[in-house]
């Protein structure tokens, strides 16, 4: 049989989900947990779960942490987190390890620094790993994103490992990225290459007491300076030490300076831009599970494939072969 | 007007593509790269390519070569292919550069060293990048691989920046990858982090002159010996030195000798899970193509995504809305 949307939502653990959402919406932090899971594991349970949480989205201010590895983003992020806390903020973390595609072993040492973090009421600390996520990293962390937000963080914070596409991805679902750097030789020229420049609204020179960390300072303002994006106004340049705390003051201050600033405006269009590429990701995976059921259930659609699979015929022949009118389903629309 | 798969194939520029597949098998390399530009910038043209290329794919054998930044990738390709082209193979080359997806101004200044080889008509050399990617880059990476194989190129070498999921994703379309280290400290755990581990068929130290190679290796060896995935056998691991080619005719030894291997049985079963992989991706852009048909021309579809793009209503119930028999349009289907 094939499933159509409407079918799946109704298929049990509805209820199991729904109770979880009691739970959720009475601030049961297992019950924010068990969510996340159930989401990272199935994307489908989404469907039941946002128009739940949909009028409670909006107030978390979501941070993205990003930089070359090595660069002490953990510790930076719980330096922030200590000073977010003195202020009463409820804080959520999200430490994302994009991890091996076959064994989906996630290293976390670096995360061991955090521990303390874990005793804190008023904070909430995931891990997400490539393993499990299905329908990917970038859109896992943002169903994770919307229910901690929809649970009542003040800041969501989003630490990515790496700074390949998948990191890009993940920081254009934040509200602001800051760039963490260190400050060794090819290192700026490297995050140029990956794109850092391009996402950063703020940058952070971590392991500033180490040496060349002025010189990085100057380099990065004038690789900045030249930059299109920044041509209105510079985005704040700062030096941190991570271990010590020093200079994270300055930092968190440059975050509410743009919670503020972004508030006023600009952070309802970039919440627009980012609801366009959601839909977009939902149409395509809600698509391609429903492929999944088509090419167990539909005889037309195994031989096709198995045609494709030996090389005997190409993916673009077999699908005009087998929707000869469009793939998409337009009995559904409006004309 | 909504466009299907049928028309779509009929825009005008046909004529053009089918003109450059002339010049394309009577072994044009100047046809070779504007049949990879235009199918970089739009992937229908691969409606009216792939089928006419189809029959003449699988003789080239394609080698990813990745690792972290600063590895000395590229002049290790280099090295390679100077070793290849002594035995009057003809190797095509993809420089895969993940640029910024605002800019995309690739940095393309680690090239520069194959410069040589431009000059060597058995030799064709593609840089790639995010930007005009439509469809992503690892879609673009397999369909010019798949463009250079049926041009008749022996062997197809493809290099990535970075150790990042779209890097991964890349590896996992060529049929060996040879992850290339170097003799420093926290580089080994880092590229198991990143998952080359797993996708490794090859590993090599380049740089070797350098303080630590040994230990490193030493290190390396054992790292893999307690991988799972080398149970049956460990992989080749070498030490190789870029800039003179020290060790070089070993890697190529060990290409061949994989080569040899793959080719009488596992290479089939690469290629088929690869095949289904691209059917699938296939699937999806056509899907997000026609999609963008329906959001200029229908009504009802236009408003629903205003809603969803304001915030009044989430993407799960906009589509239950929209597509009440479903997403997949099964009337194609023989049931």
């Amino acid at each position: 049989m094939v499933m159509t949307l409407t079918e799946k939502s109704a298929i049990p653990g509805k209820t199991r989900t729904d109770q979880l959402l009691e739970q959720f919406f009475k601030g049961k932090e297992t019950a924010l947990a068990r969510l996340i899971s159930l989401v990272e594991n199935d994307p489908s349970r989404m469907t039941v779960i946002l128009p739940a949480i949909q009028q409670s989205l909006g107030t978390a201010f979501c941070i993205g942490f990003t930089g070359p590895p090595g660069a002490g983003k953990s510790s930076l992020v719980n330096q922030v987190v200590k000073l977010l806390r003195k202020q009463e903020k409820k804080v959520g973390i999200i430490a994302v390890d994009p991890t091996s595609p076959f064994s989906g072993g996630a290293l976390l040492g670096d995360r061991v620094r955090m521990q303390e973090l874990y005793l804190d009421p008023g904070v909430f600390i995931r891990s997400m790993a490539t393993r499990g996520s299905l329908g990917g990293l970038s859109r896992a962390t943002r169903d994770a994103i919307k229910l901690m937000d929809a649970f009542g963080m003040d800041y969501v914070l989003v630490e990515t490992v790496g700074v390949g596409q998948t990191e890009l991805d993940i920081m254009q679902t934040t509200d602001i990225t800051v760039v963490v750097l260190v400050p060794e030789g090819g290192d700026s020229i490297q995050a140029m290459k990956a794109g850092l420049m391009e996402i950063g609204d703020i940058f952070v020179i971590n392991k500033s007491d180490r040496p060349g960390a002025d010189s990085m300072e100057a380099q990065l303002r004038i690789i900045l300076h030249m930059n299109p994006r920044f041509e209105a106004a510079m985005p704040p340049v700062l030096l941190t030490q991570g271990k010590d705390g020093t200079g994270v003051d300055g930092l968190v201050e440059a975050i509410v300076t743009q919670e503020s600033r972004l508030k006023e405006k600009e952070l309802k269009w970039r919440r627009r831009e980012r609801a366009e590429v959601e839909f977009e990701d939902v149409l395509k995976y809600w698509m391609t599970w429903e492929w999944k059921d088509l090419l167990e259930a539909d005889a037309g659609v195994k031989q096709q494939y198995a045609e494709v699979i030996s090389g005997r015929t190409d993916p673009y022949t077999a699908l005009k072969e087998l929707f000869p009118g469009g793939i998409l389903n337009k009995n559904g629309f409006n004309k």
